[in-house]
C-alpha cells in the first residue's frame, strides 16, 4: 500500500527517533548525523527503492550504500523499517557480538560493504553500477548516501569523473549537506551551488533540495531515475540533529548519543512502528555471463628469460578464458603490467581506470560486491596510493586480487619514486591477504590460477626485468608453500630469497660452492602465509644458519616473515635479513642491486660470515 | 637582457633538444612528454619567474615543482638553461650516482621536492603557497607544472578545492595537456574546457591557451600574477613529442628515448646554446618569525589516567611555545587527536585540511620544503589514506611528524573501519622513519620533545583510552630505547609490550606472580628504530623466554620489531608473538582486547606455556 507525504515524514521522524534510541543503548554512535539524512532515507525506502527483502541476493536488486557510514543508526533504522531487523536486535548496536556494528560490515541484508573510512561508499558504488552496465547487464540501480565532509577527500572526486566517463545513469548520489562536520562547519557549509557546480562540471546531472522536504525528495529520485546518459547527484540541504532543539544545527554534538534521548524521543513524537514494504525490482533477468571457452595455463620453456609481470598478463588472459567471471582493471600503465594482454582477448571485461587507483581498487570491490572476481593491477608502488581502500577491503571482506609490477630497486633507471619497497609490509598487515612473490614465469601462471580461487584479498608482486625461466612447466606451488631449489646433504646455510633476489641467491650459492661452502636455496615465493614447516626444515638441514634477502626495507617484508616462521621453533636458527637500507637513486638494475648489498656478492658475503662464525658489521 | 618572442621560442626548442639529448644518452626516459611543455617552461623561466640562481635557499624566491616529475629531462634542460647545470652534467642523466635521477628529487638547486608518483606536486604546492601566505608571509609565487594525466588522481582536486579556500593567489598551476597518457588517450583528450569548468568550479581563474603560443603564454603568465583572490590555473593544449614528427602527438611514444635523437635534434633546429639569467625576487623580505616565549613539556601525576592523545595534544601545544617553527595540520579531528589543544594555543600556526588526508600530508611535505616543523595528526587508521604521500615525503628526504589516534582494537565500539591494526608496518617500512608507540602521558611528552629535534620521518601513536602514568615526569625516553618496567633477579620470562599492551603485560606479570611466576616486564616504545642491546639483555636476564604483544596485525609490527632484534645475536630467545588474528568487531575495549587475545588473560597464558616447557596452540 502507497504511503502519502504525512507517512514520509511519519517514517523520517521514526528513523530519527530509532537512531537515538540505538545510540542511546549502546551508550554511543552518530545520532545527529543520522538526523540529517532520515528523510532522504524515508522517501527512498517508501516509494523509489526495489529491492526484495525475502531475497536479498536477487540479482536485480538496487544497492544502497551509506557512504557516510557513522549514519549506521540510520540504516539500521531503515532495516528494521524495512523488517529485516526487528526492535530488540536495533537495541543490540555496537554490542559486543551484535551484527550491528558500529559501523556498517556487509554481515546484513543490503549491506554490500564495510563503510567507516570516508570517502569510500561513492567510489565503490560507481563500480556496482558499472557491474550493472557492463558486466551484470541488469537495470537495477545504485544509490548512495554520502556526507558533506566526506566531499573532501580527492577519492569523491575520483568517483564523480569516472561515473560521468562511463555513462552511469543507474547511480544515485544523495548528498546529505548537513553543514557540520566533526569539529566545525565543512569548508563550504551550506553552499549547496558550490557542490553542485563542481558536480556538474563533473558531467552529472544536479537537482539541489531541501532534504526535509518529502515531496521535494521525492521529485527528486524521480527526476534522478528519468535521467539518462549520466549519473545523478541530490543535493539536499539538511540540519543536523534534526528535530531536536537540544542538538539541532549545533556544533559539538557529533558522535555521541543524545544527553536525554527519552526527552528527544518524545519530542520527535515518540515511538513509531511503521512497516515499509519495499518494492521488489520489476526486472527479472539473469546476469550476463560471458564466453569462456576454457584454456590452460600458459607454459614457459626453461632456460627462457620471461618478466614476472608479462607471464601476469598472459596467464591473466588464460584465466580469462577459464573462468566467465575473471575481470582486471588497470591503472593507465597496461603496457607495463601487461594487463593489457587481458584487454586484448576479452575487452568487454577489461577496465580502464587511468591514474586513479583508489577508484580502481574501489570498482574491483565493487564489483566483487556481485560476485565477479577482480583482478587489479598498477605499479606496486602506485598500489599505496590505494591502501586505505584496500584496508577497507578486508573489513568489507573482499576477495579480489592485486597486482603490483616493477618492485624494488631492480626496476633501474626510474629511481625511487617508481620503486615499491613497502609493498610486502603493507600487504602482509593487510587482513585476509595472501602475499606472492614469485620468481619465473611458470610460477607465476600457476599461482595466478590458485589466486583465482582464493577468497580474500591476494597480492602478487611482479618484477619488471625478465628473469630466467628455472620451473618446468609442469611443477605445481601453492599459496603457502615454498620451493627447495637447491639442496645437498651436507649445506652449511640456508639461503632465502623470493622474485628477483631468488635468482641473486642461486648465484650466491654457486660463488659460495667455489669456497668449499655448500648453500641450500629456498624460494620462500609465499610471503604470507609462510612456509612455516618448509622453512624450518630446511634451515636444520643447512646448519640452523640463514641469510634472507628481498628487494623491500628491511621491515616488514620476507625477512620479517622468515623470522616469524622460527620465532617459537625449538631450534631458533641465526638468520642475517638483507634489504635495502639506504634510499637508492637511478642506474642499471644490477648496480642497483650490488649498491643495496641485496645482490649475489652480498648474499655469498653474508653467508660466509655466518659459516664461519662471524657475524658482519 | 630580455628575450622576444622569438628567442623565447628558440629557448623552447633549446629544451626540447637537450631532453632529447638527455634520455637518448640515459636510453631511458620521457622527452616526448617534456617536449610537450618546452614552451610553458621556456617562458616561464625567461620572463616570469623571480629566483636567485646564486642564492637557492633565498626565501624570496619563487618555487617550481614538477608535478609531472616524469618530465625530468626538461627540468634539467631548464636549470642547464639557467646556468645550474652544465651539459656534462646533463647527459648523466639516469646514471648511477648522478644527481640527475629519472624522476626528480631535492638534490639539485630549485628542486623542492620529489615527485614521480603522479598526483603530489600540485598538493605539495598548495602547501608551499600556503607557507608563503600564512607562515614565511613572502610574496613568492608557487609554479607547478602538471600534466594531464595526473588530473585523474582524486589528491589534485583535494589541492584545487585547498587552494582557493585558502585563497593562494601565488599558486600558478600550469596544466600541459598533451592528450596522451602512457597507454593511449587521457580521458578528456583536448577537451580543455572539461578541465577548466571543473577548476573554474573549484574557484579558480582558468586561462585556456596553446600552449605553443609563446605570446599567449606570455600573456597567461602576466594575467596569473595580476589575478588576487584565487589562485589561477593555465589549461594548455599542447602536443606530446612536439616538434619531431616521428613521433609528435602519436600514441606508443610515451617513457622512452627517441629512436633516431640526431636526427630529431636537427629536425627542431639543431644544439642551441641559449642562457637566461632568471630574474631575481624583488622582495628582500625576511620570513615571519612566531612568537615562542618558551615553556616545559606537560608533567602528569604518577596513578592519574590520562590518554596518549591529550598528552601529544598538550605538549604540541607547549611545544609550539618553545619552538617558533612548530606548525601543526588536523584532518578535522583535531578534538579526537587533541591537536585541537595546540590550534587554540598557536592559531596562527594551526591548519585544518577537513577529511582530506592526502592534502594535509602535501601540505606538510610543503612547508618543510621551506624549513617549518610540521606536525600532522588524524586517525592512524586515516593516515593510510595518504600512505604514497609518507612513502615520496621519504624520497623527499622531508622532515616531518605524524601522529596516529585511535590506534587498535582498544579504541572498542567504532569497530574496525577505525582501528589501526597496520599503521605500524607500513610506517616501520618508511625510509627515514622512527616509530614511536609510548604507554603513558609523561612518556609521550618526553618523546615528542625528541621528535621535534630529529630529522626524517617521525611517528607517533597514540591511544584513544585514559591509561595510568606510569612514569614520573623526570623520567627520560629517548627515540631507539627501551624501558624496563619490571624486573627481578630470577625472571623466567620477559613480556614486551608498548602502548595500551604495555599496561596488559604488567596485569600479566601480577598474575604470573600468583603463580610464582616472575615476569620481566620491557616497555618496546621505539618499535623503529628498536633497542637492540636493551631487548638482547631484558631476553637473557630472563630465561630466553619472551612474549611480545601489540594491538595490531600479527604481521609487520611490534613482533616483528623485536624478532629482528634477536635475529642474528648468539642467544636467540623463542619468541611467541602476540597480534589481532581475526577481524575484531565492536564492543567494549576490554571485551575486544581479550577477544583478540592480546589481553593480561592471553599474555600470561602464552607465558606460562613458555615457561612450563610447552608452546600453545
Amino acid at each position: 500500500m502507497p504511503m502519502n507525504a504525512a507517512q514520509w515524514a511519519e517514517l523520517g521522524q521514526q528513523l530519527r527517533v530509532d537512531s537515538v534510541r540505538a545510540a542511546a543503548a549502546a551508550g554511543s554512535g552518530h545520532p545527529t548525523s543520522s538526523m540529517s539524512a532520515a528523510d532522504l532515507i524515508a522517501v527512498l525506502i517508501a516509494e523509489h527503492l526495489r529491492f526484495d527483502v525475502g531475497h536479498p541476493d536477487d540479482p536485480n536488486n538496487d544497492h544502497v550504500i551509506f557512504s557516510k557510514g557513522h549514519a549506521s543508526p540510520l540504516e539500521y533504522a531503515m532495516l528494521k523499517a524495512m523488517g529485516v531487523l526487528d526492535d530488540a536486535e536495533l537495541l543490540t548496536f555496537r554490542k559486543f557480538d551484535s551484527p550491528l556494528q558500529g559501523h556498517p560490515i556487509p554481515n546484513l541484508p543490503m549491506v554490500d560493504v564495510a563503510t567507516g573510512s570516508l570517502g569510500q561508499g561513492l567510489p565503490i558504488g560507481v563500480g556496482v553500477a558499472l557491474t550493472a552496465k557492463r558486466l551484470d547487464r541488469l537495470p537495477y540501480t545504485v544509490w548512495v548516501l554520502c556526507g558533506d565532509s566526506e566531499l573532501a577527500e580527492g577519492s569523491m572526486w575520483e568517483a564523480f569523473e569516472h561515473a560521468s566517463y562511463a555513462g552511469l545513469d543507474n547511480l544515485v548520489a544523495i548528498l546529505d549537506i548537513n553543514r557540520l562536520g566533526q569539529r566545525g562547519e565543512t569548508m563550504h557549509g551550506w553552499d549547496l551551488r558550490n557542490y553542485a557546480g563542481r558536480i556538474e562540471a563533473n558531467g552529472w546531472h544536479a537537482i539541489e533540495i531541501d532534504g526535509h522536504d518529502v515531496e521535494a525528495i521525492d521529485r527528486a529520485y524521480a527526476e534522478a531515475q528519468a535521467t539518462s546518459d549520466r549519473p545523478t547527484a541530490i543535493i539536499a540541504r539538511t540540519v543536523k540533529g534534526k528535530g531536536v532543539a537540544a542538538v539541532e544545527n549545533k556544533n559539538g554534538f557529533h558522535g555521541k548519543p543524545l544527553d536525554e534521548p527519552e526527552a528527544a524521543v518524545k519530542e520527535l513524537g515518540g515511538e513509531r512502528d511503521l512497516h515499509v514494504d519495499v518494492a521488489k525490482p520489476e526486472s527479472h533477468g539473469s546476469p550476463h555471463v560471458f564466453d569462456a571457452p576454457g584454456g590452460s595455463l600458459p607454459a614457459y620453456d626453461v632456460g627462457d628469460k620471461v618478466a614476472t609481470r608479462k607471464a601476469y598478463g598472459e596467464a591473466l588472459a588464460v584465466l580469462g578464458s577459464m573462468h566467465a567471471d575473471v575481470v582486471a582493471l588497470d591503472g593507465e600503465v597496461g603496457n607495463s603490467t601487461y594487463a593489457e594482454i587481458f584487454g586484448e582477448a576479452h575487452p568487454d571485461r577489461y577496465f580502464e581506470m587511468f591514474i586513479a587507483e583508489q577508484q580502481m581498487v574501489a570498482t574491483a570491490v565493487g564489483m566483487q560486491v556481485r560476485r565477479w572476481r577482480p583482478f587489479a593491477s598498477t605499479f606496486a608502488a602506485f598500489l599505496s596510493r590505494a591502501a586505505d581502500f584496500i584496508r577497507m577491503a578486508a573489513v568489507s571482506r573482499a576477495t579480489l586480487s592485486l597486482s603490483g609490477s616493477h618492485a624494488g630497486v631492480s626496476i633501474g633507471e626510474d629511481g625511487p619514486s617508481q620503486m615499491a619497497m613497502e609493498d610486502l609490509a603493507f600487504m602482509r598487515a593487510v587482513h585476509s591477504s595472501a602475499v606472492i612473490y614469485p620468481c619465473d614465469a611458470n610460477q607465476t601462471a600457476q599461482l595466478m590460477g590458485a589466486m583465482a580461487e582464493r577468497e580474500g584479498i591476494s597480492y602478487v608482486r611482479t618484477t619488471r626485468a625478465a628473469t630466467p625461466v628455472i620451473y618446468g612447466a609442469d611443477d605445481r606451488f601453492e599459496i603457502g608453500g615454498s620451493h627447495v631449489v637447491r639442496a645437498s646433504d651436507n649445506d652449511e646455510v640456508l639461503l632465502v630469497g623470493a622474485g628477483i633476489t631468488l635468482h641473486e641467491a642461486l648465484k650466491a650459492a654457486d660463488a659460495l660452492a667455489d669456497d668449499g661452502i655448500a648453500a641450500r636455496v629456498v624460494d620462500c615465493y609465499s610471503v604470507k602465509p609462510v612456509d612455516v614447516d618448509g622453512l624450518r626444515e630446511a634451515a636444520a638441514a643447512a646448519g640452523d644458519r640463514v641469510v634472507t634477502v628481498e628487494d623491500h626495507w628491511p621491515e616488514g617484508g620476507l625477512g620479517d616473515a622468515v623470522l616469524g616462521a622460527f620465532a617459537d621453533a625449538d631450534e631458533r636458527p641465526r638468520v642475517i635479513k638483507l634489504g635495502v637500507r639506504d634510499m637508492p637513486g637511478s642506474g642499471k638494475p644490477d648496480e642497483l642491486l650490488h649498491a643495496a648489498g641485496i645482490d649475489a656478492d652480498a648474499i655469498a658475503s653474508a653467508a660466509r660470515a655466518l659459516v664461519r662464525g662471524g657475524v658482519p658489521v
